[in-house]
């Protein structure tokens, strides 16, 4: 599915604004290497790619065939794909499980399995896989590469996300959009990332599981190897009802969801925003080798904010031995503090924040740097983050680093130049410290601190 | 202090990046109407203003004095300030009770005194108040007008936050550095911002109170007014700590400060982020008139998200009575839903979001509103906040509506829209309804419902 060496698009359609147009249009502009093979009864050629009548007179391998037909059709094409020897189906069309049509959702996976054929949705917006360069989705085109390996529910909101992923500048290894969950769920596919190279976080956005005990079981295994993160929707009652009716999960009761994620290792993230944010940090950063963090900031307020985030977030500032303050009162005036958060003060320039970031990342008794920034007159946000970037280079990213620039427009564009770089850095204190805290809370897990 | 006739700044410097040059170049060009006199015995104009040696030799009236001088000179100064009928004066210097130098913060307050002038400081970076279009701070210019008052604690984040505001589209009717609190502290400015016009919210950042007890009952009176939105960091053990050695704040028990909250219906934010986004909706919302809330939304999985964060929040979703359920109907396709969320399904365009909203708008047992959108292909982000504005428009703001667009670019810029159109939005659901959530609790302590 993620590998092949040809796709079908059964039902590519020469209308621009149609999904089986927009879907060939993306795979072959993300430039996908393998063959492409459109199929349309009505159509010689679309996008300057040949056009077959069926599946059936595709002269070459196919290994993945995306379905973008009316739900009625597709019992025929999967028996037609099963003939081909396709490896994999996905099937975009919606009009089964999520409509009440359980008997055809349990048709074309009966099907499937006749066949040997995994099958991925039905109601579905497809899939996209880094390093095959395979962007199959009818969202937008120009989705960063990462590490990041993205599983949703829902689809409307993954079209969604994608967007904002680009926006926020996240880079993502996959995106698979698993709808009804008809045969491949949300163990298979950690399964297959738990082993995939280019991933190095999964991240999971999920209404319901369709089998509980197994998905626990994988989930125990995957975490040991690689963290997972699940945003599950429908917490409350109400937003359990609201589940039923949106993707027909029965969302059971939260306190099972709780106890699972808790006993498998899976870190809980309470919505979108938080779950990128960590998700940014763990794909980006070295894990942590222990639990001492220090804070680096020009900010008394911030540094404040920072160390109660990090009680609530489970983050352990520590206390500096005195060789070590001493080594960090160089880079500040008499009236710093080395008490961590290690005040530079407001007259810190780029310079200090630079001498303070080495001493930090060069001494092996700290072992994760929270590094705050107000903004001020003294040091424009660029300077500083061409200076972060620069000690990085220098000396590694050895340790998990998170930043935080608090301030106007360019704090704005200094961490997206941050960012960008593979340095997480955000907006607010709290959000910086909640993914370290994510991070620490995985790395102690697996036993690993 | 906020409506001077005439504003000296005793310091005013020729040199650009000198604070007494940047504060006295901000006055000029914010707008300030007023008299505006340099002060400084070396300059006989700056930024095309007649300089005077002394305030003893300004031939007008000073209603508000700036000092911008070392420490150790301030006594003196504020002696003249005195003889010439200064009312308020505003020290921006530091080195007073901040570096220990308690004597000397006690000597200038008691020369205020002895004058009956109120002393807001030492080390703060100003005071901003957009009626009379005064920026006497070393800040940003370009501050947006707004109806939020912000007192801040902490200097170098407040400056940082203006910056953000600006970047943010968040509008300000006042910015108040209150530093040491020597003499001015919070409670003196809610008695002001209570009774002030301009300001719909006050905005506090604090990290210690001077006189709980005067604090706590001038906050009572308040909050039945208008709310007040507190960010009190130190909350943790450590953060105390960091806090006490910051601004020199005796933090104190946070229990003592919950309790405190609590009794006075201050609603505590736990970030600046929270903080400004609670601040945006009230200030620009009017206050709900009831408990019965409905999220419409094109996207299942957002309005799941939104259900949650309404338990989350004490955000009550009504079930909707028959005959508004079929009012609803109307917008949406058959496999839509109107069990709250109000599910207009992906398939909806603006004109469907534009019906349903104005459905909720007239109908009186509904109180207050959450708009949800998934960004799709169908409907373009701008479209749809053009169609909110015009229903808006025509209808009124009658009842609190919060949105959030999840999505890339277009979203962002859409959000920007409506912010500036004093539509509150927010990029994912919890934060709409986080919001709302901080105005139904206020309304509900005062006893509104």
């Amino acid at each position: 599915m993620f590998n092949p060496r040809g796709v079908a698009i059964i039902g590519a359609s020469r209308k621009p604004g149609k999904i089986g147009h927009e879907i060939l249009k993306n795979i072959i502009e993300y430039g996908y290497k393998g063959e492409i093979y459109p199929i349309n009864p009505k159509a010689d050629e679309i996008l300057g790619k040949k056009v077959y009548k069926s599946i059936l007179e595709v002269p070459g391998t196919v290994d993945l065939a995306i379905i973008v037909i009316p739900a009625k059709f597709v019992a025929e094409v999967l028996e037609e794909c099963g003939k081909k020897g396709v490896k994999a189906v996905a099937v975009i069309s919606s009009g089964f499980g999520e409509v009440g049509r359980h008997d055809m959702e349990e048709e074309i996976v009966e099907i499937s399995k006749k066949y040997g054929m995994r099958l991925l949705g039905p109601n579905i917006f497809g899939l996209f896989y880094a390093p095959t360069q395979l962007n199959a989705t009818f969202g937008p085109k120009d989705i960063l590469q990462g590490n990041i390996a993205f599983i949703t529910q829902s689809g409307a909101l993954g079209i969604a996300l994608m967007g904002w992923t680009i926006l926020e500048n996240i880079g993502l290894s996959a995106i698979v959009s698993v709808g009804n969950k008809a045969d491949i769920d949300d163990d298979d596919l950690l399964e297959y990332f738990s082993k995939d190279e280019k991933t190095k976080i999964i991240l999971i956005y999920m209404e319901g599981v369709k089998n509980g005990p197994r998905f626990i079981k994988i989930a125990k295994e995957v975490t040991k190897n690689k963290p997972i993160i699940v945003l599950k929707a429908g917490r409350s009652k109400r937003g359990a009802m609201a589940a039923a009716s949106h993707t027909g999960s029965l969302a059971g009761s939260d306190t099972i969801y709780s106890a699972a994620f808790k006993q498998t290792g899976i870190l809980r993230a309470m919505n979108v925003a938080e779950a990128f944010d960590w998700a940014r940090a763990i794909a980006e950063l070295p894990p942590p080798e222990g639990e001492n963090t220090i804070i680096i900031t020009n900010g008394g307020g911030v540094g404040v904010m920072a160390t109660d985030a990090c009680e609530d977030y489970n983050v352990k500032l520590m206390n500096l031995p005195e060789d070590l303050a001493q080594e960090f009162r160089k880079y500040m005036p008499p009236f710093g503090s080395v008490k961590n958060p290690i005040d530079l003060t407001g007259q810190a320039s780029e310079k200090e924040f630079a001498g303070a970031l080495k001493t930090a990342l060069k001494d092996d008794r700290i072992h994760a740097v929270i590094l705050l920034y107000c903004q001020t007159a003294i040091t424009d946000p660029n300077s500083l983050a061409d200076a972060i970037i620069n000690v990085i280079k220098e000396n590694g990213k050895t340790k998990p680093l998170v930043i935080s620039m608090v301030g106007g427009k360019e704090c704005a564009e200094a961490m997206k130049k941050l960012n960008l770089k593979g340095l997480p850095a955000y907006p607010i204190p709290e959000r910086a410290v909640s993914s370290l805290g994510a991070y620490m809370k995985w790395a102690r897990y697996i036993g690993k601190i």
